[in-house]
């Protein structure tokens, strides 16, 4: 029996993409989003947590590093937390005066270019609000600290309402479908090898927002029309009327970052070598079997149904000739099952190295209180490594 | 004294872009559209044509090399001026009936991927309206041929008006001014070295016009506002507003691109490279010295005053290394005069080899007609080389 709150959260990747905020400081988007909670037994932010008499500061440590406890959007989330369980009197008042120790890690490189910030933030938000007892939306919580952390905190796919009230209280994560709903669906991330920094996803957002034409468009007609459409696909299974307005979304978000001033460019040419190999793909098909999307970086994220699995392989292969036994991380890969490629267009277009390794996943859960640990604090609430 | 009529015409590069049609057959373009006209003395086609009695058939050489005259384009133009001459009584209702020799070439490598078509038409039908002694809209009759090459019938800045008849008859192009009205505009073109095909502009447009939901409000909202304040801007003299209209146009017709299903992506690394030297000069000056724009493929044009050609070249030669005498072709080119280039995040961008060449030229005249030739076919009617 230990003080110490431990919780492993998921990150998610959307399918209908958050990308502008109506209010900057309480990180209120302008739309709607939706996305799926990838399995956090393949990839999670893992976060322990005590508050004791003992501390004399407030704590943090990140993927082994100790870190400054001033970040203002981890700050607002505590001191939110503390807030709330003040008014629900869910603790003593002494144990409010307690200072904290946070360790947390990811057991994925952060330098993969994936959102870690979602997973870290709900993982976080989970383990204080079970620290102080608070009974709140989780969700809500997790925005404060990160936009979409708040979709981090349900599994299977989950839709983040835009909200309409100044606070930002309606602006929560509800789940769609949970991660039993359509058990098939499977998430392929190429991870590129790209080393170009990138304009962060909070200044990107905001150059948009103040010089994008087309973002208007986007936020008044394009995707209030396709998340209805897209929650439905969902709630349906109907895999490619959801794979199509998945790639459309991407494609327009990426469009509107490209219409900002100055543009906002996250796509490489070996991104887009991914989306017309999937194009490619999907015509031989005679039907959408794998959707791409891609976040506020170059890396890839495919959706596709376990079946396709096999064959999508052999296609990444002869486009982006691999070896290494380790090149598939996550869930264990099936054989591969050659695909004809015929046409010669594409003959000269393998080029190795141009993805570092592809990470096999799922639609999985959300967030997991670890009951009996493993935590990454000790006995004396210090980290263990 | 010949009746061999040869003109040369310029190519012409525009700043508001023609992207979508309302009529596939008559080429009506959805919307208005300004482009500059590149002297011709730099670059340009070059057409020689006569008809005499003694040809046996229409024929046709482009570029060296005889070309099938069954081109529905080229036959639609040829039909259009012989009904305009029948009515004008221009000719002898015999000259009508004679058969037609075109040679035509250009004095620019088409692989470098500039609109040579856009050249190529305002050239052909220039000849052949004076051929056929026409009085019409030159500017019309180009574009049935190619539409953007209605805009190489003038000289200067010229806008192609969309118009509304449903025939076309008021989709001509008027100049906005002459050459001679900025006479220190420059235009540098940076061919990239690049061998990938894209989609052809005629499928791409069509595609963008049926699957982007963004282009809708680039034809309704963007351009529309876009279009008055450069014409304004062009007779203003006004740089900085021209440029960063043309910056924001280019991009936002790439963005529409890649808001098409599939995707249409005319951008490469190297465009985007182009794109961030640019804004990152602009900074570093304080305000908008040049302005890149790119067509339906990667390389980029940029649009600047005479006064910043030697910095923008120490610039380009910093992040795009070359050290050929022969890089440089056009214009005659000032000295290289160094800029000082502080920013350590760049120090690693430069890379060779991804620019081909440069070609220095400005904004100059519209089509002439060489009255003592030199012409491209010989006595008898045929191809001199």
């Amino acid at each position: 029996m230990t003080d110490i709150i431990s919780v492993i959260a998921p990150i998610n990747m959307a399918v209908i993409k958050y990308w502008g905020k109506r209010d900057e400081k309480l990180i209120i988007p302008l739309n709607d989003s939706v996305s799926g909670t990838l399995d956090p037994k393949v990839m999670c932010a893992k976060t322990s947590v005590c508050a004791r008499p003992v501390f004399e500061e407030d704590e943090l440590w990140l993927n082994g590093k100790k870190e400054s406890f001033t970040s203002e959007r981890l700050q607002n989330c505590l001191k939110k937390i503390r807030e709330l369980a003040n008014e629900q009197k869910s603790v003593d008042e002494e144990f409010l005066k307690f200072k904290v120790h946070i360790c947390s890690e990811n057991n994925f490189p952060t330098a993969a270019g994936l959102a870690s910030s979602a997973a870290g933030y709900a993982c976080l938000v989970t383990a204080l609000a079970k620290l102080y007892k608070v009974k709140t939306d989780i969700s809500a919580l997790a925005r404060i600290g990160s936009g979409s952390a708040c979709r981090s905190v349900y599994g299977g796919f989950v839709r983040w309402y835009a909200g309409s009230n100044p606070d930002g209280s309606d602006s929560i994560a509800k789940p769609v479908v949970d991660s039993s709903h359509w058990p098939d669906m499977r998430v392929l991330v190429l991870v590129i090898a790209d080393t170009k920094k990138h304009t962060s996803s909070t200044k990107g957002m905001k150059t948009t927002v103040e010089t994008s034409e087309l973002m208007k468009h986007r936020i008044q007609v394009s995707v209030p029309s396709r998340i209805e459409k897209i929650c439905e696909a969902i709630v349906k299974k109907d895999f490619p009327t959801f794979a199509e307005l998945t790639m459309k979304d991407s494609n327009e978000f990426h469009a509107v970052c490209l219409s900002a001033f100055p543009p906002c460019i996250y796509l490489t040419n070996t991104s887009l070598k991914i989306i017309e190999m999937v194009h490619y793909y999907n015509n031989i098909c005679g039907s959408i079997k794998v959707a791409y999307t891609f976040d506020a970086g170059p890396n890839a994220c495919l959706y596709l149904l376990e079946e396709e699995v096999p064959k999508i392989l052999s296609v990444i292969k002869y486009f982006f000739p691999f070896s290494s036994e380790n090149f598939i991380k996550g869930l264990k890969a099936p054989p591969i099952k050659e695909f004809p490629i015929e046409s010669h267009i594409y003959k000269s277009a393998a080029e190795k190295d141009l993805i570092n390794y592809i990470i096999y996943t799922k639609v999985g859960e959300g967030p997991i209180v670890l009951k009996d640990g493993p935590h990454l604090l000790n006995e004396h609430g210090k980290p263990l490594s």
